[in-house]
């Protein structure tokens, strides 16, 4: 029995999960794989620094290179994060011959289309199960599991950090900023919680997500992107009240007019499922045109959870080592050559419903002013609440929930409403999907 | 491009579904798999009976050995359900050297480990996704998407007429034959009803579970299976009040003295997802030692959701017809050679916590003496409810919610409880399990 040699740049948290997987489980995974899986190298930023894995095996060294150029290793796993280094490294073995296994979501969302390209001029798989909802294997179901369906909707929540702060916004009514310190303590997010709390983790998963979904190149820069940071507790309340939850979710949909990716806080039904998916979990769910809806939860980061898909992806490297390189699993789920760049549609152009809150001047006629506007766009109302005025306030909240229209319409009404004179502070505009 | 060509037997629903499906979404099929797939053949048992599919383009026989030794088939897919003809006609097909795809969960759970080994001989695969919870894809899930774990715990609503009828007595307050009569009316039920509401239907699925997620031989016979049809209002009712929620499980369960494979009525907190997946949809909740919880949700019946998986399976014999047989994923997840033969626990031995009703007379002491019965099993008790007598009634129901133990003490302490004078009828014994 050959055993499969692997070789991981980046010993941390998810290297050495990795590793520690790999070794605690080796008799399991070989009685599944039919094959020994070792590491027997890792390339680490400083030598000296205590490790999360028994590194008594494998050979450390603080030149990444070594592990990529090492004849003997079959799979180089990528785990050192960033754009360049770790693409230059990935390029680099895939020269070599090498298959790859990464859990970098930035890295396969801007540079994706040119490292497969390349992977495929050499017969290699680079397998990226773990950049996408940690070890939910959301990748392999939608590429392998609903292979029979025309795919009409990923919606996902897909960033743990920032699910765990909307959970606690709800659960124990604190503010935004208060939950970001504590996340910060807990190391669910990081120093700078740009990229999580401002929604590009979340558009680099979507940018993949959609992809495999529709067989479209991936094209971060036409996702559209919101963070969760002007959530305030005030909405978070009143959606409750309505019987819907805020999870800031990525959304990819196809209609024949394009396809929309996009990343914002949104409105959700409190019965359904996903809505009921709280603090650091991830769940992902797709519609396909022969299954019906479908969700896939789980934990979306740490360690293990994120050991779990990277073992996974090696254990399907391992398994199609010896076959026809032209017949493995697409990378992007569709032939290279049957990608269809299709439209991607621009904010104007979103289709969903609206939450809408305004704040005005407690007067006489003041809602059948704002209606109008609305029946002059041509948007349906499904609800309208006034809310009272809280205390120290002068005004009373209105709250618009429209029926499916497209954001252009809506954002046109917004304009004209903004510019009455009985109508306070900018609109309040959260998305509403009902996901049924 | 070479086309895989198909043959059919079984044209019914899930026949005419795959049909459709294959024939609708044909283009975004051969993109995924880089070859097209074509239905070439069909067996159905009466050529006049009007089809849910366009045939124009497919040969009909009523003999289905024609398909099996047709030189032109690569693949049979078996939909005609059943264990005699199925197998003959499945393990003629694996001589002929060509691949299976079935949806026969009786005949995998019963015949698998045979028709498995003939595969083997002969370098064929033989998939099963649609045959365990439809659409979900829970199979590959579990054999190759959460390959690096030991799993301990699958835990699953594997019935969605068990699952139907259970939610209508909760939400409705109806009895369970009001609801099973409409379900029957429905076609949710068959109209004999007995796999579905006895159980035997979730542990056909529950034994290919168990195999797949512990690398044990398929082992239906030892699958403790106990059906819906004993459960009362009243315990649906009591469940809800403590916060719990009953819903039909198959629950699969390593430890270090055995597996656990059992069927059965489940109290589960209501707060867990699983506990709100209602209706006729499936999921299944799966425990690795890396990944955590997972759980996997959708569609476990019908036309076009079986019908999915039946062609992702067919996707999936596309993509390795070409790969070294030894090679490919193993049918059971394990290499067949290191498949173990882990001792099965009796019922005695299951262990997990107990929702156990007694009816008493309402006299002093009756309480202390019950508890006096725990304690001598070494039981400890989680929660005690005593309730009203309901109108008409002259005794009153004593609920013990138990903390994990086994099954042997809780017989015990019940059969002590059931000889008392005080104790009316048989104790109701439902098993809990937190899944947390």
């Amino acid at each position: 029995m050959k055993s499969i040699k692997v070789g991981i740049l980046g010993l941390g948290t998810v290297g050495g999960g990795t590793a520690n997987v790999l070794q605690r489980n080796a008799d399991e995974i070989s009685r599944r794989a039919g094959r020994n899986i070792e590491v027997i190298m890792a390339s680490v930023r400083d030598l000296a620094r205590p490790r999360l894995c028994d590194c008594s095996s494998l050979t450390l060294t603080t030149d990444p290179f070594e592990v990529v150029n090492n004849p003997d290793v079959d799979i180089v796993v990528e785990l050192i994060g960033g754009e360049t280094l770790a693409k230059e490294l990935m390029l680099l073995a895939i020269d070599n011959g090498k298959h790859v296994v990464t859990a970098n979501k930035a890295l396969i969302a801007l540079h994706g289309n040119e490292i497969f390209a390349a992977a495929q001029e050499q017969g290699v798989s680079v397998l990226f199960e773990s950049a996408v909802a940690g070890g939910i294997s959301i990748i392999k179901s939608i590429r392998e599991g609903l292979a029979g369906n025309r795919i009409e909707l990923v919606a996902g929540i897909i960033n743990g950090t920032g699910n765990f702060i909307l959970t606690e916004m709800r659960d124990k009514g604190r503010p935004f900023e208060d939950v970001l310190a504590e996340a910060q303590a807990l190391g669910y997010a990081e120093a700078d919680p740009t990229f999580d709390v401002e929604g590009i983790d979340a558009a680099h998963k979507l940018t993949i997500l959609a992809s495999i979904a529709f067989g479209i190149p991936l094209q971060f820069d036409k996702v559209y992107t919101e963070g969760i940071t002007d959530l305030s507790l005030t909405d978070v309340d009143y959606a409750e009240q309505l019987g819907y939850r805020i999870k800031h979710l990525g959304v990819a949909k196809a209609s024949k007019d394009g396809i929309e990716m996009r990343v914002h806080p949104t409105l959700i039904p409190a019965k359904r499922l996903i809505a009921n998916v709280d603090g650091v979990m991830n769940a992902v769910m797709v519609r396909g045109d022969a299954v019906g809806n479908t969700l896939h939860y789980g934990a979306g980061a740490g360690a293990e959870p994120t050991a779990s898909a990277v073992v996974a992806d090696i254990v399907d490297v391992a398994r199609t080592i010896t076959a026809d390189p032209h017949n493995r699993v697409p990378h992007l789920a569709f032939q290279p050559d049957a990608l269809i760049d299709l439209p991607v549609k621009s904010q104007d152009a979103f289709e969903c419903a609206f939450y809408l809150r305004f704040e005005v001047n407690d007067v006489a006629g003041v809602m059948s002013q704002l209606s109008a506007q609305f029946a002059d766009q041509n948007i349906s109302i499904e609800a309208i609440t006034q809310k009272e005025p809280k205390v120290d306030e002068d005004f009373v909240s209105v709250i618009f929930i429209t029926q499916r229209t497209t954001e252009g319409r809506v954002n046109r009404a917004i304009k004209q409403i903004e510019s009455m004179a009985d109508v306070r502070k900018k609109a309040i505009k959260i998305r509403v999907e009902h996901l049924n």
